[in-house]
């Protein structure tokens, strides 16, 4: 099967280029000598992750429990749930945790360990717990200096239905940074963040064997990482233009993209139309504005055209005369994602690509909770 | 089964809004003495769309040859795929044309029209063909007033694949509108342009049997109809906070929603964290920013607030003391969409509620293409 005998829009995932980001996190972290936990959120495929744990302990995080499923069903059983539990979502951990998977879950607040005991208790379940810790004002998390850390812990630690495991810290702030320097000073202030919440735990003379940090920018940039004991991340698989406007990738490392055809030439309004509209591509502008950025289908060479707007099945791409004539309707484009883990989401599927036109493989997604 | 017994996120219909919203339109259209042919984009499932359709002539409109496949296998035949279609497709509609669905076709150029003529023969295929007419500036078609009109019209009545069935417009641009007055006047542009195209093909002795229109806003506003064979609306089945911002319902109209829990609070940032985010509620973030208005999960009474930003599996809400008070952490919550076509698509199915806490149906989606 080739690109061209797919039906438009299709997502395309460039093997090689994954293999090279793959490598490219292994060895950078392999240098720092931290084991790599990989964030499947983006990937949502098991025949990626595959690739992602070679040579790592091979535990993942998810973002949902379908994530779960999937990848129990695919022989993962060691998974950190990284998304705040909510109560009504146990009896569903106790149940992947009878049937093999070791789910680690989070929270961070006195109120969510009480609800986690008391349902653990209901459940008749003992749940590992790390306590989510805020590095970055950002998001979600106890800060490393708050005084309630320690009392989360001592509760998570005294009640028969928690185990706590130790600490964990996104900082998704990460993405807002604007320079190698302000990427590294990120790097520093998740680590050293995690850390003294760890420390504080333990010098309360409670355990916290784990102590789990990342996000791509952060993870590509840290200098160093003593005291953290695993590094998530997800979006390196990938890389987006998210990640190429913050200096983490360049173009030639984007490795997903979405098929698209040229359905329409509006020569009056200097338009071209593609199929592949803010469904296809996710709504995300990313940050320079535009939804993606066009590459030759086969080659990836770049065609110096972006879509602007989205209708829900139409990419409008602002063309010049020369576009028309080297782009007639029928044509196949590929458009880089502004976001990736927003435009996989929009599919069931991976066609993956050795960089030809040959679709060598397809990969299933499990999209949705 | 409850809403409080569903993992979130999970998306809701509230059906009597629904039927409200269908009778609405129903009986607009009716006074305007024209049929509807509902598009099912937004819906993308046939126990919803076999509603729309009662006392209706049954044809249907779809943006993807997935919905067609759907529809078709549930018993709808006639059907308008309403997207300039991609040369690369046509195999696909002349095998749901062998399979019994009358698919017609949209085109907007001589390009297309030769290229559809030139795959109808080499399938041994005739497609009936709508062509595309601009009657706003805003995306694909051809002026009404453009010689090439009549020239497409020519060509298509010649070849031997294809059969001129009409005209259709879409006056996107009625979601800039802000007023009734420009509404009713975009909706009487749109007729006007459909109606004239189909008298510039019939003045050149063409046949022009359809002439199609509509969007939601144009559909609920025009005052007259007359030229017009049918209209086509999708989103107004479920509205949203779009819909609502121009002034074409009103919240209480607003018959889709995302259940949601909090699973987080940080009263030092004054946020709450829900566990519906980009994924869940889609990057849309419709006109006034945020992402979706917060209601009580069973009464959908207003809560006052939004959600503000988006991660992936976060959903953050600007709160107040009092907020943190009223919705501890695991209290699920119901979030009103932007989009609702955006929305509806991030997830598999609905679960229908009659206006309570009791999930009485399940709806699957036909998600993707």
């Amino acid at each position: 099967m080739l690109l061209a005998d797919l039906e438009t829009p299709a997502l395309v995932l460039d093997r090689p280029r994954v293999l090279h980001n793959l490598a490219r996190m292994r060895d950078r972290l392999a240098a720092l000598g931290v084991p790599l936990r990989p964030h499947v959120k983006t990937a949502k495929s098991a025949d990626l992750v595959r690739l992602a744990v070679d040579g790592q302990p091979g535990g993942i995080t998810v973002s949902t429990l379908k994530e779960a499923e999937h990848f129990l069903a695919h022989g993962f059983v060691d998974i950190l749930y990284a998304v705040g539990v909510a109560p009504g979502k146990l009896a569903h951990v106790a149940d992947l945790r009878r049937r093999g998977a070791d789910v680690a879950i989070v929270l961070d607040s006195l109120a969510a360990a009480d609800a986690v005991a008391g349902r653990a208790e209901a459940l008749g379940a003992r749940f590992p717990v790390l306590i989510e810790v805020d590095t970055d004002g950002g998001r979600a998390g106890v800060r490393p200096d708050d005084r309630c850390l320690v009392e989360i812990g001592r509760r998570l630690d005294a009640a028969a239905g928690t185990a706590l495991r130790g600490v964990m810290t996104h900082a998704g702030r990460s993405y807002e940074c604007r320079s190698p320097e302000a990427l590294r000073a990120m790097a520093e202030q998740e680590r050293a963040g995690a850390v003294a919440a760890a420390e504080a735990l333990r010098a309360a003379g409670l355990p916290a064997p784990v102590v789990s940090v990342g996000s791509t920018p952060t993870a590509l940039f840290a200098e160093r990482l003593n005291g953290v004991t695993e590094v998530r991340a997800g979006v390196y698989m990938f890389m987006d233009l998210v990640m190429e406007g913050l200096g983490v990738c360049t173009e030639d490392e984007i490795a997903l993209s979405v098929l698209a055809t040229v359905i329409g030439h509006r020569r009056d309004l200097g338009t071209i139309l593609l199929d592949a509209g803010g469904l296809a591509l996710s709504k995300d502008a990313g940050r320079g504005g535009g939804y993606g950025r066009l590459v030759d289908a086969v080659t990836s060479a770049p065609l110096g055209l972006v879509v602007a707007s989205v209708n829900q099945e139409h990419g409008l791409v602002p063309a010049a005369d020369a576009d028309f004539a080297r782009l007639p309707i029928g044509t196949q484009v590929r458009i880089l994602p502004n976001h990736a883990c927003m435009t996989a989401a929009a599919h069931e599927r991976y066609h993956v690509v050795d960089g030809g036109e040959a679709v060598a493989a397809v990969w299933e997604r499990c999209n949705f909770w």
